[in-house]
């Protein structure tokens, strides 16, 4: 259940338009009468609005009763704008290249022009939802109060771009994919796809203490196969791509205007930030997160212990869940950063799309 | 330039008979009088004897001048009985599973029988190396006075496995595979079982740092392409498959009569240990090593500093290299391991085959 915005001429950093493109979210709660609880949570790959409903509800952090929280769909995620939903010409291998800031521009639109939101509480969001995020908290220093992401980066490091790429040549090697024109559903390719995430997406660890038994699966095969299969096998192949492709391109200093200036970039940042990586995770490791924060006026890194890895922000392991839940909670209860030599960039460097 | 040690009716763990098995190696400097001075150096994955001179040669640690240096190529590596050299019907996809245990007992006959050595001064190796380093010390507790594992572990963690599991997905999905019985090389299927390879064998800040400028290439693209696909792509993909299921399979717990019990297993050793995982290795993590070294009776974990990863043992970072080769003299000259309690157990288990 979810709701669509369609943004007619929709002009991506491609060049090329979406008319319309559209966008799919849900929102949780009601727009208080100062319209001063309203919270950003974009979705991660592959996933959607339900995605992020294990940190939505009553007793949670991002409780309706107090906040309104909006969840917009990620372009390639088969709700939004997707390789499997657009018409011909953008249909299929023929869907356009969409960038993180495409992402976040359409739901600044959403946001401010449908949703009547001027100012958000925070924006946060986990691994391809903590890139949007980033680029809201450069993009609209003047809208974003807080910011959190987790188990994500201000941008794709070169290491995370050589996994990216390994999962698209599993993928597009399956000889039912057909260059993106695929009849039926090049499912070989899927599941290569989802052998190589599964070595990515927890920890060396993870695998030893067998975890996966939390998880309900008896061994290691079982778990390749139900979880990670099972989590590929039904998307649509190109959106899987597409969403890729927004996710190795992301950096926030190729935002316009800051000319490739990461330090640049994060110092614009005004919002209170509290990243929070994991501790094994492989593929947007700590570090990321501890340079990125150096360069941010009003930055923290939390890391969450443990070893589920990257999958420590899906809110599948209850111990994760519980930490990130208790610093959204500590970061919507902090004071917004007093104006300072921070606001004071702010006022240089007005809202870049 | 190799010799070739054959094996008439060579019986492999999984029943089936090479007849022969052939088992090619490379010698450096002579055997002395007293047969003290043999060092056994097998090979890595998709190496060969050549792979290791780099630790071999006048003023290195293991100088021919001083040391009998035998190096031994992995079964399935092309040199040694595999897919690609071996008549039906155990050619290409006929050819039958491989354990570290055959290995292990094809280079036992190969030292006692032909070169008529009885003790080994050191044995060491890295990577699968490893795994046959850790082998030889529990198989041959009477042989090995010193041993030196480096990036490798005395069995493959599931994690580990899930990793090679990856590798093989991406190799076999490729339709000109057919099975093993390809009439022209997988060669789209080798590139991207390169290119899932290339996330895992250097560790994310090697890629930060653009460390591979260090090996001439000037971009990471390029160094995809000219390390990762070009070090692949020459090889048989059945003798990649044939080695990973030997590397898969490893564990030293699985010896006969050890009854899968990893404690006893290492309690066994009676070799000085020294392990050297890399700082950063991602498939084969210092805590493997660690965690082994509790139970081994002389055993000593050094880590490898540095972003390497895994292809710290590589010996291509002259830093790593120095730090091995140091290592590697230590060893030498430590002395061996003073009857005791770990003496007392080898009495109670003979070599193990």
């Amino acid at each position: 259940m979810h709701d669509i915005y369609e943004l007619p001429g929709f002009r991506l950093d491609s060049g090329a338009v979406l008319d319309p493109a559209r966008l799919a979210y849900r929102t949780y709660g009601e727009l208080n009468a100062t319209r001063t609880n309203a919270v950003l949570f974009p979705t991660w790959f592959a996933g959607d609005h339900t995605s992020n409903e294990w940190l939505i509800g009553p007793g949670k952090a991002l409780d309706p009763r107090e906040h309104f929280v909006i969840v917009p769909n990620l372009f390639g995620n088969g709700l939004s704008s997707s390789p499997s939903n657009t018409p011909a010409p953008h249909d299929a291998a023929g869907f356009p290249a969409i960038t993180i800031r495409d992402n976040v521009r359409a739901q600044h639109r959403l946001v401010t022009e449908h949703l009547g939101v001027e100012r958000l509480k925070l924006v946060l969001g986990c691994s391809m939802g903590a890139l949007q995020t980033y680029q809201w908290a450069v993009s609209h220093p003047d809208m974003v109060e807080r910011a959190l992401p987790f188990c994500g980066a201000p941008r794709t490091s070169p290491h995370n771009a050589v996994f990216i790429e390994s999962l698209r040549a599993a993928l597009t090697l399956d000889a039912a994919f057909e260059g993106g024109r695929y009849r039926t559903p090049p499912l070989a390719g899927i599941r290569a796809f989802a052998r190589v995430y599964a070595g990515w997406g927890f920890s060396q660890p993870f695998y030893w203490e067998e975890e996966y038994r939390r998880l309900g699966f008896a061994s290691r095969e079982e778990f390749v196969r139900g979880f990670w299969e099972a989590n590929f096998i039904g998307q649509d192949a190109n959106n899987l791509l597409a969403m890729l492709g927004t996710w190795q391109d992301a950096d926030v200093s190729a935002t316009p205007g800051l000319d490739g200036d990461i330090e640049r970039a994060l110092g614009s940042i005004t919002a209170r930030v509290v990243a929070l990586p994991a501790e094994r995770d492989l593929y947007f490791p700590p570090e990321d997160e501890v340079r990125a924060a150096r360069h941010i006026p009003h930055g923290e890194v939390r890391v969450i212990p443990g070893i589920w890895g990257h999958m420590a922000g899906s809110g599948a392991n209850p111990e994760d869940a519980a930490f990130i839940d208790a610093a959204v909670r500590d970061l919507l209860s902090a004071p917004v950063p007093a104006a300072g030599p921070a606001a004071g960039r702010r006022a240089e460097t007005p809202a870049r799309l």
